[in-house]
């Protein structure tokens, strides 16, 4: 079994228990040729591209397992072509992402400023005097932009919080299924939000989904939020739309390319917050997602 | 009509508009007394003691009205006594609390760690696999003291992120009315809670709930919250434990006294974060509790 990206410790313990282990990073293309040469199975986890052309490689290869949820990096007709099948970890990092999202919510809206020292009472009341946080969430309105297993669980939340929670979705989703959010347009969902978070699938139509024509669309005090795919956001129209709108806030988990080159657009400007794509970095998410060894088994 | 701490500034000209309004800061005796001898009203806020002595300086006073939710720092039977009326506003600040604390529980569960540049690969790759938040709210257990108006508003959100939500109150409270939560008892409480919530009332028998018993009982990794009243929580005892147990986090708003003297033992506590009473410093929080001048109107 050929691994291309680390696994969690104990289920790379556990295959090893079952079956010989060969960990070839993805990055090393010799080390990676000659452990496909050899492999029945291959698991994978995000920068791994298993193509026509990786499959070439791999004469003996019977199954692929995405540590994860996204199956942008699999070309699954290829693989069914060679009756390889795929297998995957739908719903492992979902509460991860889902917190992810809330935090920066939270981190932008109601920040948490604690006292490093005794403060006299004139300072103390000044204190809670200025700085009072201008907004409340119960008086904005959150915008969901695709209502799957994520953006669902996200609205969820939002039911309990927000004054309004809306979505927009490609497909017709059944109201008993809408998480409590109200259906709207996708223009109504960009110039309505106050905040707007992106949890549409890989589809290639969804790349540049946030370009200068939605950009034009949003809030000046909007704060976006972008956790599923990188390419959805064109990084030069959002960098345009938030240095023409300091009060607008962006927060990007996940980029095209990864890692996020030195000339980025978005490096540098006060109110974008860039994340290393981590989204779904938390121990039960990685622990849930490694058990795709099981399933590969 | 004399107020005694700083009003929001629309409420301030509403009422400037129909009456003559002297602001007489509770700290500056002299300008108080001047103004309690003609005042008709009075509007307060935190700080200020409306007791006999005080009724006692105040002859024409008819009504007092405190710019906030808990009537701690009024005497009522001091103003029934004398015929004098107190009005409030209740659930005016009920969304910034909620809002302050679980933006506390994200800030604690899922901090948000914008990179500052571009890395290379190896770098952003170990940015990824190193640094996972041990935790996940859905597999975390909440504890809400106190299911009052605020307590159950907080239980609310948890239930559509916690594992399980979990409440103790000294009152029975109708099944229909626990926001989802799961009554326990009140040791119960402080064993199970991974995040422990404490939104009690100013009842005298709440001094010192968190002392030394109290705190004998809590995990060792819990995430305390204090955003109720100062005097719940027992300071030397509830040091004494965040410093037995360095991976237990404590984050206060609420604090007696206040202003925080210097000598306050939770000071330099790397897992203690002490915040000036500012969970409902909201714009829309002071706007709603400045309200309150209608009432007294």
């Amino acid at each position: 079994m050929a691994i291309t990206e680390p696994l969690d410790e104990d289920a790379a313990a556990w295959l090893a228990d079952r079956c010989e282990v060969v960990l070839a990073p993805c990055g090393d293309d010799g080390a990676l040729g000659a452990a496909l040469e050899r492999a029945d199975a291959l698991i994978v986890r995000t920068y791994t591209r298993v193509d026509a052309a990786l499959l070439a490689r791999a004469p003996r290869l019977r199954v692929v397992g995405r540590a994860g949820v996204g199956l942008d990096n699999i070309d699954l007709r290829a693989c069914r072509t060679r009756g390889v099948e795929v297998v995957h970890t739908p719903g492992a990092n979902t509460a991860a992402v889902v917190e992810f999202v809330w935090s920066a919510v939270f981190a932008s809206v109601r920040p948490i400023d604690p006292l490093e020292r005794a403060l006299p009472a004139d300072a103390w009341r000044a204190r809670r005097d200025t700085g009072l946080a201008p907004r409340e969430l119960a008086g904005l309105t959150l915008g969901v932009l695709g209502l799957g297993r994520i953006g669902s669980a996200v609205a969820r939340v939002g039911g309990t919080l927000m004054g309004r929670v809306i979505y927009h979705d490609l497909r017709e989703i059944p109201a008993t299924q809408r998480a409590g959010a109200e259906a709207v347009s996708r223009d109504g969902l960009l110039a309505e939000s106050d905040i707007l978070t992106v949890h549409v699938d890989g589809r290639a139509s969804n790349r540049g989904l946030i370009g200068a024509g939605a950009c034009a669309r949003l809030r000046p005090e909007v704060i976006f939020i972008n956790t599923s795919r990188g390419f959805v956001v064109d990084r030069p129209a959002l960098a345009a739309f938030l240095r023409a709108n300091p009060e607008a806030r962006a927060l990007l988990d996940v980029h095209d390319p990864e890692p996020i080159p030195p000339g980025d657009p978005l490096w540098g400007l006060p109110n974008a917050r860039l994340t290393a794509h981590v989204a779904a970095a938390t121990v039960p998410a990685k622990r849930a997602m490694s058990r795709v060894v099981e399933r590969v088994w």
